[in-house]
C-alpha cells in the first residue's frame, strides 16, 4: 500500500484513479489538487478524497506517488512546477495519450531524488470530467508504461505495479514506440471516424438515422472531445501523418480494386481484414 | 393477417422474418424452400415453419407474400424462376442490400397479376445463417421499401405494412436513391473498416490487443462475411466508387490540415463531426 497518493488536475482518468485506488485499498491517503476552488470543494465530500490542496506544490509535499492527470499539453508545465517540491523517493506518473516529448521533459524536470515514469491507460471514451469516473475504468484495459532507458528501474516497477493493481494490463515499452503504436491503433481510427463524420455531415444529415449498427459503431469515437484530440494530433503529429498516409494508400488500393472490377482482390482484402479482426481478444 | 407467407432461401434475414412473423402472428401459414434437403429437414422441426417445399416453384403455389431471402446475386434468377407460378394477387419482396438492378429486373419478371416490391432491412451483422435468426432482429431497424414509380400502390402498401409489423421502421424511396444512400451509410463504412483491418494486419497484428474500445468499434464490421460483401460491392459499384472517392478527398483534407499544422481546421473538423455524431438517435 502506498502512503500518500496525490492526483493533480483530475478529469475522467484522474477521478477514476482515485476511485479505483480507494476501492482497491491501494493508498492510505489520497490528496487531490484541482485548479478551481469550487471543484476542490466538491472533491472534499467524495469518499475517495481525503484532502485537497490549494496549489500543486502544496499537494505533493508528502507524496509517495503523484499522478499528473492534466491534458497532454499541460503535463510538462505541471511536472516542472512540482519538481522542486517533491520529497526524496517520490515517483511521478501521468495519463497522457502521447509519450515521447512528455517523458523526455519529465525526465529532465524530475531527475534527482524523485523520478518520472510516463503512463497511458487506454481507457476513457466520449465522456469527460471526474464526475463520470468509475472505479472499474481500468479493468482489463491496456495501460502503457513508458520509461526511458535511463529511468530508475525501481520507480518503473512501482508505477507498473500501481497500474496493474488498478486493474490494468500493463505493457511496458519505449515512449517513441508507444507513440508509433497509438498513432495506428488510436489516433488513426479517430482521424478516420472524424472524416467519415464530416463527410456524411456534408451530405444529407438525416441519413445517419437510417443507418444500421455498422455506421453507429464505426463513427462512435467521432463523438469524442475535440479539445483533447487537437492536443493529441499536435503532440503526435509526425507519427499520425505516417499512419494516415499509409492508410490513405491502403484505402486507395481498395478503391482501385473496385474500380477495376478486380473482385478477387476485393475478396482477398475482405478476408484478410476479417482474419485480422477475428483475432481480437474477446 | 396474411394467409400464406413463403420464404425462399432463408439465411439470417429469412429465418428472422419467419420467426418474427410467427411470434407476431402475421401469417396463418409459413412455407419455406431451401436448396439443400438436409436444411429443409431441419427447418421442418422449427415452430416457425409449417411446411417446406422441394422447389421454389412448388413453394409459391399458394403464396400471399413471398420473401426472396437469397443473396443479392441470386435474387433476380429466383424472381424469374417463380414468376410463372405465382398466384394472381401475390406480392413478392426481397431483403437484398442493393436495389436498383434487382427492382428493375423484378418489375420485368413479375409484372402481371403478381407484383414485385423490393425491400432492404438494415439488420444483420457478422453472423450469418438462419440458425442465428431472431424474432426481434428487425425491431427499431430501418427497413427500406423501394418501389419503382410504376409499382402497384396496393402491393407497396402491403409490403410496407408487413415490414412495419415485423418491427421495422419503414422508409419508402426510389431504388436508385436507396443505392446512393446505402453506398454512403453502409458500403463506405465497410470499405473503410476493411481497409483499416488490412492496413493494421500488415503492421504488427499483436497491436490489435493493445487497443481500446475505439479500434474495436471502428473495425467491428471488418469481421463481416466476405462473400456477402463482394456481391454488394459488385452490385453497387458505381455508387460505392462515388462515395469512396469523395471520402478519400475528405480524409486527405484532414491529413493536409495536420501536415500544415492548421489546428483551427483540425478542431473545426473534430467539432463538425462530433455535432453530426451527437445527432444520432439514441
Amino acid at each position: 500500500m502506498l502512503d500518500t497518493l496525490v492526483i493533480l488536475a483530475p478529469g475522467l482518468l484522474g477521478g477514476s484513479v482515485a476511485q479505483a485506488a480507494r476501492t482497491r485499498g491501494l493508498a492510505r491517503r489520497i490528496v487531490i489538487w484541482a485548479r478551481r476552488p469550487e471543484v476542490r470543494h466538491k472533491l472534499e465530500s467524495q469518499p475517495w478524497c481525503d484532502a485537497t490542496a490549494a496549489t500543486p506544490e502544496a499537494a505533493v509535499a508528502g507524496a509517495t506517488l503523484v499522478v499528473l492527470a492534466a491534458p497532454v499539453d499541460r503535463i510538462m508545465e505541471l511536472a516542472r512546477q512540482i519538481a522542486p517540491h517533491l520529497p526524496a523517493g517520490a515517483v511521478v506518473t501521468d495519463v497522457g495519450s502521447v509519450k515521447g516529448d512528455v517523458c523526455r521533459a519529465g525526465q529532465i524536470a524530475i531527475n534527482g531524488a524523485a523520478h518520472f515514469v510516463g503512463a497511458h491507460p487506454m481507457a476513457g471514451g466520449e465522456r469527460t470530467g471526474w464526475e463520470h469516473g468509475s472505479p472499474s475504468l481500468f479493468e482489463k484495459r491496456t495501460v502503457f508504461v513508458t520509461p526511458l532507458p535511463e529511468t530508475d528501474p525501481q520507480a518503473v516497477a512501482l508505477v507498473a505495479r500501481f497500474w496493474a493493481d488498478l486493474g490494468g494490463e500493463v505493457s511496458t515499452l519505449h515512449p517513441d514506440r508507444h507513440d508509433e503504436i497509438v498513432a495506428h491503433i488510436s489516433h488513426l481510427p479517430q482521424a478516420i471516424a472524424t472524416s467519415l463524420g464530416t463527410f456524411l455531415g456534408s451530405k444529407d444529415p438525416a441519413w445517419r438515422n437510417l443507418a444500421g449498427n455498422g455506421l453507429r459503431d464505426t463513427t462512435r469515437i467521432a463523438g469524442s472531445d475535440a479539445t483533447m484530440w487537437v492536443e493529441i494530433f499536435q503532440q503526435n503529429r509526425d507519427e499520425v501523418l505516417r499512419a494516415l498516409r499509409a492508410y490513405e494508400a491502403e484505402l486507395h488500393q481498395f478503391q482501385a480494386a473496385v474500380a477495376n472490377r478486380d473482385w478477387l482482390e476485393v475478396r482477398a482484402r475482405l478476408e484478410r481484414s476479417k482474419a485480422w479482426r477475428d483475432g481480437f481478444r474477446p
